[in-house]
């Protein structure tokens, strides 16, 4: 009961419920249906309490299933900052002074890996001739979506990161989803930031080298056509054409490791100043 | 007009106006007021429509100010996709198979400078005993706002990436904005990815070398309460008591960087398969 009539004819309203952040902020989570009339009365005095209080953001995450109380939301001057599927999320900012507002997120972050197999353990019958470059093979696969789709173009295996998940263990799980192949991680060999990949949001990519651990290709079929391992002069031919893609660089950078061990950032747990949660530095071994 | 009375006593209606994409799908934006149970009956004819056409994802834009018509098109089946301040973006998938829709951003990116001064021109008066990195100046700045807020501590210059910016020009920018020093991008010497920055998102923070342009600092105000050149050896001493911490080894890798010609990834121009746009792929320079 939010509502309760007083004796003299007044009534009290009550506040939603909210938790505090660290930054001045609150957030109310509304998670059960509630009517939109009397939401957004309750609302409107929990804003004038916040005001008193000096709290400086107010948050209001909505459910979809409560899709009914985004317009009267927005008619008390809060504006949309991220939504996921299931919700949105929205802001007031009560000062008149410079927001501190969070930016919303910006980039999508995917992976390319690069997986090389100097030993041909996969082509038995093959006599080895030399341990050149072009005597090494590169695991590559053919898209059954994406942008060489149909395009009969071998790429290497890429995919993008799930919410939460490290660059090292998303290339692990991609590279093992698509084809089976079990790695190690080494390092990030180069990485490309491209803009309106998808909207106005940018994409990063990083080019990954994993060592593998397996052989033996067992390929996904809802997204890949056909994986193999392929020599790396093959690979590098069909990309040349296009002089400057990620792709060929990609080549160039499997030749850069195999002729001069290339080398480019490995990750290392470090911490940080306000939490005990292990975040990854990437960077050269030399420090 | 949309709705048009036929002779029979039925009716014709209209579609809502669309844009195909090259993926399969339409996109509708909504850019002016509509009755919400007209725009109800048009979605629902328009989704017809499109499944006729073989369409896959619909994706609907929405304005701010047209939230009123978020409820209607959610109970039509649409999830929310993304949202920035003053739009919401709601999808809906026709087919039965794998959806192909793009997967949300999930990161911020964030860039810290590295700006070191071994020249000593902001301090004519000190006499150059040695040209060690504990001779070095480095452009650190006390913040207004964030974390290390109040505590004193100083830190290097950092700042957020805007919508579509690249990482050097981001860099450059920043510290131009936060202490007026003009530079001139060198390299990425490490980068640190950690979850649950805000919300369940992620941040990748590139840390940036760049070289001094200019030597005068003139603060920003409205972020900064202080800037200054400071010996390497001072800004160590700070972080040493958190032996983990990123700005720990933003000191290491300063270090190295003197000491023995530690290098990062450059970033130089590459074109894509699709389209002509430039991106940019951060390497290092051996390849």
């Amino acid at each position: 009961m939010d509502q309760k009539n007083l004796e003299n004819g007044s009534y009290e309203v009550g506040v939603l419920p909210s938790v505090d952040d660290e930054h001045g902020g609150v957030t109310v989570e509304i998670k059960e249906p509630m009517d939109p009339n009397n939401f957004n009365m309750l609302l409107r005095c929990s804003l004038s309490h916040w005001k008193m209080l000096g709290k400086n953001a107010v948050w209001v995450k909505l459910p979809i299933k409560l899709a009914n109380l985004v317009e009267t939301t927005v008619k008390e001057g809060f504006v949309y900052h991220h939504a996921e599927p299931h919700y949105l999320m929205l802001v007031y900012w009560i000062p008149k002074t410079f927001s501190t507002i969070p930016a919303n997120a910006t980039h999508r972050v995917r992976i390319g890996a690069i997986i090389m197999n100097d030993k041909r353990e996969v082509i038995d019958a093959v006599v080895i001739v030399s341990t050149s470059v072009f005597s090494t093979l590169l695991l590559v696969v053919l898209e059954k979506h994406g942008s060489l789709k149909g395009t009969g173009i071998w790429k290497i295996p890429t995919g993008i990161l799930e919410e939460g998940e490290d660059i090292f263990s998303g290339a692990i799980r991609e590279v093992k989803e698509e084809t089976g192949i079990d790695t190690e991680f080494i390092d990030v060999l180069a990485f490309r930031q491209r803009h309106k990949s998808f909207f106005k949001k940018s994409d990063l990519l990083f080019l990954c080298m994993l060592r593998p651990l397996s052989f033996d290709i067992v390929k996904q079929d809802s997204e890949i056509e056909a994986a193999q391992w392929m020599p790396i002069s093959e690979y590098a031919a069909q990309h040349f054409a296009k002089e400057h893609s990620v792709f060929k660089y990609a080549a160039d950078i499997c030749i850069a490791k195999v002729d001069n061990g290339y080398t480019g950032f490995t990750p290392m747990p470090i911490s940080s100043y306000f939490d005990e949660h292990i975040s990854y530095l990437y960077a050269t071994r030399r420090i």
